[in-house]
């Protein structure tokens, strides 16, 4: 990690760069393929998926006896891990729920608003080395409280056209209504135009690489929704001496393995902690599988020295990271102050992955900066807020000469007319 | 307008088809214009701002003299009107303010969300026919509501180099902190990249011409927020004997006056109440000073006759009309079922224009089918949710195996040992 001691304001902005993406150069792939899979249907999709997934499907949608062989094939002492983070996470979301909002605003004028489900959401979930099964139970939760009626998951399938055995649990466990074995732009393009074989639905959720991310970009023009835009992950910490340098160093390695894109920054007013830090970095660095990515990662971040927790919080907020870990003396100004974050953990024995797998908060949080103006994933992502309103004729009577005077200072005669045929009736 | 009789489900999507909008031959001078702004800041602005308005500016920030000059020209009963509808908006608005939400998830592991003001807003306020000073109160009252410390308004100025007096009187009414005479593209581009006089904002909100909707498309890409996809306003009632056809025919002419390109559809069980509203539009017409205009959008419209209340409901559930007006002797019926609307109006004595100006609902809302997936502005479009989480020690032992077995099942080992780390020292 690169030590910058008591950077000048104006050096912020600098420091703090993320590494740009550029995404231009596979627009034209992912447009072309779109077009391809909006003309061609179930066709174009199994094309891509034995170019670039190399398995030739007989169907791609997964079945129940798919899905039970795949179940009894997860240990039962991750079954219940599963089971303990999904309660978590829908005890969180589940309180997120909304009453209806009423007002009266004027006598005789009744508003109100209400929430009600997207019907049908896409979930996607990348394969890789790995199996992400913590994403689907993120999505398919608060998707399944918030009444989607219609829950998608699309996964690429391996060469031998399966998908993990957890992903598939999770699903069924998470009330995922249909499962296809599609990935890549085809997956977005299929959820965006709908095939004989994917539905189409009103809003993708879920991560990907940026083949991915420009697809679902490129969905947006199609009037799909999305979750939100994505970047590489990042995490932010800031600590002084009350904190445990070898529990901050494990933090940033977790961060550092997702990849070597990785954002990792230390914030500290303190010398020692920062030095205390980069040494238990580097005896832990040792034991890691993923060693040499986890290193990349931290090779380019930063630990950053300032005066005062005030400086601390102002560089913080200019940056917005999307994990946030605070262990100080003083974390209540960190916590009231926070303006920009994805999510905030507090305190030494509150890791970053808690909230990745199992303490119920959301993991889909925006990346980037996106913090200063997105949330992260939460039961509203999964609504819309609907506004009603019932006026009684008192209460036309009472707002009734204000519509017309405004809609006339705007042109809009025929607004105002819509208020005066039903005045001229009441009067 | 064309009356179709009981289509068969398979033709809905096609008679409910929308106008495609084409604005990929646009995106090229949106490109250009924000890579000149984006270079040359404030300079090119002005430059666009003599080629598109037609205005040489000495400055293009508003002063408070000027704000004064302004108000002093609106008339007192507009200035009352405008008070009038404020006080709605912002009654409703701040009704839709949400308490912190807190969970112990499991014994020792609290996770709670709070919600915190987007820090920096630009409104964008078309000019044109006439100034749409109501569009300053939909959007800085509830930006003001939220907490937002920068709320930037940006409108074109006229060949004189001026903005319309009513909007300077809402913007300063309602907490405007600068104005700003820029307009189209270059304004989009300015608040997306800031200039010297342009602050740069994190999220855009407000209506525009495609050239608008183009720049607030692209400034996504460069990292800001908007408030949704923009297309044609559009209307849907649906009436049957019960309602009055002068009122229906008055609220279908008030969305028709804003454009050839309004959608403007009229569902009934009773051909009596088509026939009956053909005619009083034909009437209404006639004294319409946007007559021309509401005559062609009326051309496009449409009347559909169907069997039944749940035939009904199921149409319009598959559009997802932007306004949506109920009149109807099953109101209930509508109101509960509706899953696709923006904006919900029931009953003779509710005409769409309330909503437009001065009930307190916004009149910001999806249209172009996105009521499917996004919600009109409120109180949260001005907020982030930010998620926080304090893990004690119990907490971590009775959470830490959970997430240890799940980060292991991901192959993610630096995540397992964060939680480890701290197992180790506390057993």
């Amino acid at each position: 990690m690169k030590t910058i001691n008591n950077p000048e304001k104006a050096t912020w902005s600098d420091i703090l760069q993320r590494p740009t993406q550029t995404v231009n150069d596979i627009e034209a792939t992912v447009t072309q393929i779109f077009e391809d899979v909006q003309r061609n249907g179930d066709q174009a999709v199994a094309k891509y998926t034995q170019l670039f997934d190399g398995a030739e499907l007989k169907t791609n949608i997964v079945t129940v006896e798919e899905i039970e062989t795949a179940s009894a094939k997860v240990s039962k002492p991750l079954k219940e891990a599963i089971q303990q983070a999904k309660s978590n996470i829908e005890a969180f979301h589940t309180a997120q729920k909304t009453e209806k909002v009423s007002v009266q605003t004027t006598e005789g004028v009744n508003c109100w608003q209400e929430k009600r489900a997207i019907q049908k959401v896409g979930i996607y979930i990348p394969a890789g080395t790995a199996p992400l099964f913590s994403t689907v139970l993120m999505l398919a939760v608060p998707a399944q409280i918030a009444g989607c009626k219609e829950i998608v998951l699309c996964s690429p399938p391996n060469k031998e056209g399966k998908i993990a055995n957890e992903i598939l649990y999770a699903a069924q466990l998470c009330g995922v209504t249909k499962i296809i074995k599609v990935g890549g732009i085809q997956a977005i393009a299929g959820l965006t135009f709908g095939t004989a074989s994917i539905p189409q639905v009103y809003k993708i959720f879920g991560p990907g690489n940026q083949f991915v991310t420009v697809a679902k970009q490129l969905s947006t023009k199609y009037g799909v929704a999305i979750d939100m835009p994505a970047g590489p992950s990042e995490l932010l910490v800031v600590a002084d001496d009350t904190a445990n340098a070898s529990y901050v160093a494990s933090d940033l390695l977790s961060q550092a393995e997702h990849g070597a894109d990785s954002q990792v920054i230390l914030v500290s007013t303190s010398q020692k902690l920062i030095d205390a830090v980069a040494e238990e970095i580097q005896l832990q660095l040792k034991a890691l599988p993923r060693q040499d990515i986890a290193q990349q990662a931290i090779d380019n971040s930063k630990s950053i020295l300032v005066e005062t927790d005030a400086i601390a919080l102002d560089l913080i907020n200019q940056y917005g990271p999307e994990h946030f870990i605070v262990c100080t003396d003083n974390n209540d100004f960190y916590v009231d102050g926070i303006e920009n974050a994805g999510s905030v953990f507090i305190g030494n024995y509150t890791p970053e992955s808690a909230g990745d797998y199992a303490s119920g908060t959301n993991h889909t949080l925006p990346t980037n900066g996106f913090s200063k103006a997105y949330s992260g994933v939460n039961l509203d992502s999964f609504t819309k807020a609907i506004t009603f309103q019932n006026i009684t004729k008192q209460g036309l009577l009472n707002i009734g000469n204000t519509i017309e005077l405004m809609a006339e200072a705007e042109g809009l005669q025929a607004h105002k007319n819509a208020v005066t045929i039903r005045l001229n009736d009441l009067k």
